[in-house]
């Protein structure tokens, strides 16, 4: 089958041998998603090879029972070991001993074929279509957020980055009936979030709007957005860091100490609730496709998915 | 009046007049004790310029009403608008137009007399030596890490910094019935912990508890601790910074995203409680005392302090 793969020498499109599936489900990819981690990961974050991709809808060709085979399907990316506290408690997304599809230990999803434990795969609404089943994932990320921090309609929240991430979280935040603002660099990307009701402006003035906000939102992937964050802050405000990058980020702590700052990594989150928003027509994703690859073009689609002011690019085996 | 002031030709006694009372208390300081954060003033943080000093003990000479006068008293450091919304909320710990003693648009407490709204001042009770109640502001601040954090005594803590600011997180800490471990450099001071039931360690053997710890509280003043720190984590662990230092730090923010840790800053805590806590004699303050100095060797105090394995250094006006 082919899957696009990282490399020691980069990335390419290889024919490997397909997963086996073990005790594990084999599923048909029907279409995969291109998120910004796996840009990152071509650059050497997380020092993953294999191949990569973790944003996908496909069908269950075979399972170790008959539960879900020919069923549509997505999947939640991390596997713990089954066994730890966390793992029994029903959250494997900090085992350990995890592995995590396209990222960690375990072949991913930009491929004909992938692999995943039976227990990862949640069945996909008929009336979801395909394009919108592969934002689960991201979505619930963006959910992931209010499992962090409390979100009420009484806090001011910001949300910088207006790329596929921000413009999720932007929109998740908004339904809890908070007022969103969200500060992005491209017009016709806040236009998306403006039309489900989001606040939107200018990084050089939403960068002004100092102390105002209970809670700021970083999904820019910028480590000068840390900075802007602490400023928009209210003494005793939250930021959530959203976000992961290679590299480090400076800090001013004696401001966190000063202002008694929360700052909260947030990365996955858990798949009901963002496909119970994608059925309900809650969340606005079809404005966020831009282009769509054959799996074999997997290359010139990272690249294209790099390029400024490209929202989802596709894959499709 | 005799006065320990920072100037902008740097540190010095001065002979100044005394502070006008107006609406506020006039207080004669007993005594008072040089904090970490008073070198980082003279060293330029917060770029204050007046009289240093936010930690001590006095006597209410004269006030608006007869409430206090003749009182033994210790005082809270943030002074409000006392209209604002936090103002109104009785905690002017981050009312923005606050003034800070000694910190922040208010001449401090190394000084013969310093002046103080009625409502900031607590009396001490009898029982309490004033070397005892000069530590009400730094065991408030200490205390104050559990306004923040949730510390049960399920939860592993580890303390980083056996300073004078260290040694009294890791005890009041332990107070909660959560097992402590200190993290220092000076077996003598942590000596002084062991003796109230805390663990304690080297920063290298420390710094292999990798994934231990539930909450890690940073209390060493070193910007590299906030990397340590980070290791002894468990997923979706609680770092608390303590410490206010000039300069920024370096963090691998893709750390704090992937395993869900929460960074908390925390400044100042409320009185009453370590009141309570040096009225039961439940904090060792007693070894935490390193020397005393008449406030005319304000200057030599200051650099005595600054000496390594020094601890808490009292100047008496």
């Amino acid at each position: 089958m082919y899957a696009l793969r990282v490399e020691k020498r980069g990335l390419a499109v290889r024919d490997i041998d397909l997963p086996e599936r073990g005790p594990e489900a084999l599923v048909r990819v029907l279409l995969s998603g291109i998120c910004r981690t796996d840009l990152e990961i071509a650059r050497g974050y997380a020092g993953f090879k294999g191949t990569i991709g973790h944003e996908f809808v496909g069908v269950v060709e075979a399972a170790p029972n008959d539960e879900l085979v020919g069923q549509r399907v997505v999947g939640e990316i991390n596997t713990g070991c089954g066994e730890c506290v966390l793992c029994r408690g029903g959250d494997p997304r900090h085992c350990p001993k995890r592995t995590v599809l396209g990222i960690v230990g375990r072949d991913g999803a930009h491929a004909e074929y992938l692999k995943l434990p039976l227990s990862n795969l949640l069945a996909v609404p008929e009336t979801i279509a395909d394009e919108h089943a592969v934002f689960v994932e991201p979505l619930a990320a963006a959910c992931g957020i209010m499992e962090r921090a409390e979100i009420t309609r009484d806090k001011n929240v910001a949300v910088i980055g207006d790329g596929k991430l921000g413009l999720l979280c932007a929109q998740a935040i908004s339904l809890t009936g908070a007022p969103v603002l969200l500060i992005g660099k491209h017009p016709e990307k806040m236009r998306i979030a403006e039309r489900r009701g989001v606040e939107t402006t200018t990084v050089k003035k939403g960068a002004k709007r100092k102390n105002e906000f209970d809670v700021v939102v970083e999904a820019s992937g910028s480590a000068a957005a840390f900075g802007v964050a602490l400023d928009l802050l209210r003494p005793r405000g939250v930021l959530v860091l959203k976000s992961t990058f290679e590299g480090t980020t400076e800090i001013n702590a004696a401001r966190m100490v000063v202002d008694e700052i929360s700052v909260l990594g947030s990365r996955c989150g858990r798949f009901p609730p963002a496909l119970d928003l994608l059925q309900k027509g809650a969340i606005d994703v079809d404005s966020l496709i831009s282009e769509e690859h054959p799996l074999s073009s997997g290359v010139l689609a990272m690249e294209r998915a790099g390029k400024k002011g490209m929202l989802k690019v596709f894959l499709r085996p």
